[in-house]
């Protein structure tokens, strides 16, 4: 039957699982150290290593493997061309090109959060809905659209880039791109975290809450328990998903809404309701909406991504 | 070689275009009157009639007909199913199946702006790019999305609605699906006439317009001649359009958007050159953007467009 491989590459880990072809979980997961950048060669080179080393390991012929996936935390546009990547130090190259030649099978790349969108679609919490979109929210937002089961990509690589959606023009602080008033800037872990400062700053909301060591968590964790600075921030988290959502849901109709990354362990009721109900508030021209629900993968969602786009190539 | 037919239903009239199946152009375009809805069968054996007797008209044989493809105002599912048409007074129905009977070729079936959104892809001023949106701003504000050469209809048939993207959650007057600050309130034809009519009243902008008579046409030609208030409403249709095309461009990463309907005749300069402004100010993280277009086809975007429809389906 064979297997494929999928390889989520991220700044300091990069996490590889084995799958049987047709198989819904990973035969073996397992992590190694991303190399540093002045080491391209190693670079690419460990990932082979790894890949045919577990392969050993598990009593597989290399002849077994079928295809590979590669996600990357940088723009790949739909021709496999990565023009760099800040986050890894990385310059011009087509990662699947690179790496099929080192496997000798085809490999197909593509960006993170756009992976990690595809793997909920074909995998976990959005399973057996073609139309999805998903956000991830960590440190930073990251976004992917799936359309007809494949991930939108574009020429530029900005597809899914909603966490840079201006949602608040008069924002007078800047986000790390350089502009105003990003989605990034509230719905975020961090964007939380400026949330409250801000409103403790203000001083205006009753609040168990104090600056000092406040985390996302701490703030759910209040909210979850009626502090009202607490709600505040989720409510201003929900304001700015849910019509960043509703320009989504306006432009590709997407059947689902995943929503995954470590903010979104706070669960349904912080992080699910807010959104629903300012996306019906912004979309009163749609009779029916997307439903919105927790992310089932978690940090696994690359893998499974980078799998489902290894798949694409041999199906 | 054979022939298809593109349809583009409206209220008053229904356009018909027939093509060669590889043509540029229609060999014949013309328009019947829209029949009421009290006499639904008429409504569609007219479209059957008008077509047959174009045909025996230009001497060609019912077997030469291949395919057909029909535009309407309403909402269209991916499937065909329409739900209803409010704007024809049109209950559920499957347009393609019925249409499909009746002239003995498979039909395909669309929304009108997504049509008129393929057409400007298949035929016109985005002719040759795969990914592109099309804004149709006339009394209301229309759009369509096309990725990979296919429209983006969704399962609610709500993609392209780009009109109701709330661009304003302050604004105060309410858009006519019950909704606050919708983008068609400032960036269609009725939008800049009320921009112009609130900054009338306000009386802080100097200008020569006034408000009896006032249009978009004569608030263009305004702005054209350097008056200061006709240059706030460009500026303000600039501001939203921007802002929502930016939405758009981080969602799907179209190669180019093209600005059709009648407003979009005031040409490049108020058109064209405003949206790219704010489209530059709200992507920050795209190095290179979309280009922006004004569109070449007029009224006949929707026969094109369904001729484009019917063509995908023999081809």
């Amino acid at each position: 039957m064979g297997y494929i491989v999928g390889i989520d590459v991220g700044g300091t880990t990069i996490k590889l699982g084995i799958f049987p072809k047709d198989g819904e979980k990973p035969v073996a997961a397992w992590e190694i150290p991303t190399k540093k950048m002045d080491e391209i060669d190693l670079f690419w080179t460990s990932i082979r290593d790894a890949i045919f080393e577990k392969f050993e390991e598990l009593g597989l012929e290399r002849s077994e493997l079928l295809s590979a996936g590669i996600s990357l935390p940088g723009p790949i546009r739909e021709d496999g061309f990565l023009p760099k990547c800040v986050n890894l130090g990385m310059g011009a190259c087509v990662p699947g090109k690179i790496l099929g030649e080192l496997l000798g099978v085809p490999v197909a790349a593509g960006n993170d959060a756009n992976a990690a969108a595809l793997g909920e679609v074909k995998y976990g919490a959005a399973k057996g809905y073609d139309n999805a979109v998903l956000f991830t929210l960590g440190t930073g937002l990251g976004g992917g659209i799936i359309e007809n089961g494949r991930i939108i990509a574009g020429n530029r690589g900005v597809a899914g880039e909603v966490g840079h959606f201006v949602v608040n023009p008069d924002e007078t602080e800047p986000c790390n791109c350089g502009n105003y008033g990003c989605l990034e800037q509230y719905s975020s872990a961090t964007g939380m975290v400026r949330t409250a400062k801000r409103l403790l700053k203000e001083g205006k909301i009753p609040t168990k809450l104090q600056e000092e060591g406040i985390s996302a968590k701490l703030i759910c964790d209040a909210a979850r328990e009626g502090d009202p600075l607490g709600l505040e921030v989720i409510d201003t988290y929900g304001k700015y998903l849910g019509l960043a959502l509703a320009h989504i849901f306006l432009t590709t109709d997407p059947d689902i809404c995943v929503i995954g990354g470590g903010v979104s362990r706070a669960g349904e009721e912080l992080i699910v309701k807010p959104v629903e109900k300012y996306l019906n508030k912004y979309t009163h021209i749609a009779n029916e909406k997307c439903r919105i629900v927790i992310a089932t993968l978690g940090n696994d969602a690359g893998i499974y991504g980078s799998a489902a786009m290894a798949k694409a190539l041999i199906d």
